[in-house]
């Protein structure tokens, strides 16, 4: 299995180093930064990044969590609340217990900005939530706080050796997001109604997708059907 | 039971406010501080605290290690490396047992100096080490990463609530430490053995009391021994 840590506009260069740090100290490789606000390469984080320097000049730039994460086929979203979606909010404990029953190929970490964390929109492509336990008069965990804390706790983690069965793979991001796009363009050539609605259908189709844990082979059958009522 | 953070001759402000931080973030609040090297107030360890301000502010300071877990009855040495000693090594994930196996009332987790640790002199104190597994490649954790973790760790810790029994009761560090004095004294006053050696007998007293888990009825029980054979 491959961990990947996916800083979504991270501000301050001196958070980014420490995450590159923490993710060294425990064994993780694979960083991506979408849109990083100072810019990039950012001098801060490299000083902060200690033995972790490798990490941040490998670090994958990219200009939107979408092609950030779209080989991903598991992605979590770290929170620092429980809100109110339609999804699994897992703690850091429970990170063996889901990777071990989970066949993942290639799992995302999502780590929000430090000022606002991640958005609905953006945490509405995970998975399932991972919340960090805190006492209730301090529950403010920086970046360089919680990255270290969950990548500790992958480091306890036993990766299954899940030979992949293409059957029964789930799907890559980009192979949902591809349909999900065609579904889209679909609905938007055949009605007339507001696009509004039409987003909010997607975004429902997205959280069934992903609570499905579709399978390469169910978005094929997916395509087909498609094709077969558009060319009605 | 209660839980203090003890930090061993802390060099930067920024890196005790990290520690307060995160203390408050998992609800612990004593925190103790030997000898920091660039004084205190320390304006650095204020502002770097965040909502853990009021952990910087009651802060006790103490001029030597034994002052600070002078009243503690389980003292542990946290510790980058397993160290060639006579002394258990646990991991956070083994705090939770050892915390619920063992009858504590007053526990404390030493942090070393972020240049080097803490000395085989000072964890000779404690009855165990502490070590956080991490890579091989960079095993190097600052204070802030690990005093986070081991905050984390206790968070999850169910403390059962042992009723002092006095007589089961471990002694408090400063019980074993006035013995330790008393026996150091008799020997200088009565032979002319090298000072060397007998600090050596010392320490090795010190390491059995502490392995042993000494009660109170078993110091007194030392102290009354002392006393008949020193009148003899």
């Amino acid at each position: 299995m491959q961990i990947s840590f996916v800083l979504v506009e991270p501000q301050l260069g001196v958070n980014i180093g420490a995450v590159a740090r923490a993710m060294s100290n425990f064994g993780l490789t694979d960083l991506r930064i979408v849109n990083p606000r100072d810019g990039w390469p950012n001098p801060d984080a490299k000083q902060m990044s200690a033995h972790g320097l490798h990490l941040i000049e490998g670090a994958a730039i990219h200009q939107d969590l979408h092609s950030a994460i779209a080989d991903l086929d598991f992605i979590i979203a770290t929170s620092a609340r429980r809100r109110d979606m339609q999804k699994g909010c897992i703690t850091p404990k429970d990170l063996t217990k889901t990777i071990e029953t989970t066949s993942i190929q290639k799992l995302g970490i999502l780590f929000g900005r430090e000022s606002s964390g991640l958005s609905n929109e953006e945490v509405s492509h995970a998975h399932c939530l991972l919340h960090i336990p805190t006492s209730d008069e301090n529950k403010a965990l920086n970046l360089a706080q919680a990255s270290c804390i969950v990548a500790y706790e992958l480091m306890q983690v036993e990766v299954p050796n899940h030979e992949k069965n293409q059957e029964f793979a789930r799907a890559a991001k980009a192979e949902i997001e591809f349909l999900l796009d065609k579904i889209y363009k679909e609905v938007k050539d055949t009605d007339n109604v507001d696009t509004d609605r039409n987003q909010r259908m997607i975004k429902g189709m997205r959280d069934l997708l992903l609570k499905a844990e579709a399978t390469s082979s169910e978005i094929k059958i997916l395509h087909g059907l498609l094709n077969a009522i558009s060319r009605k």
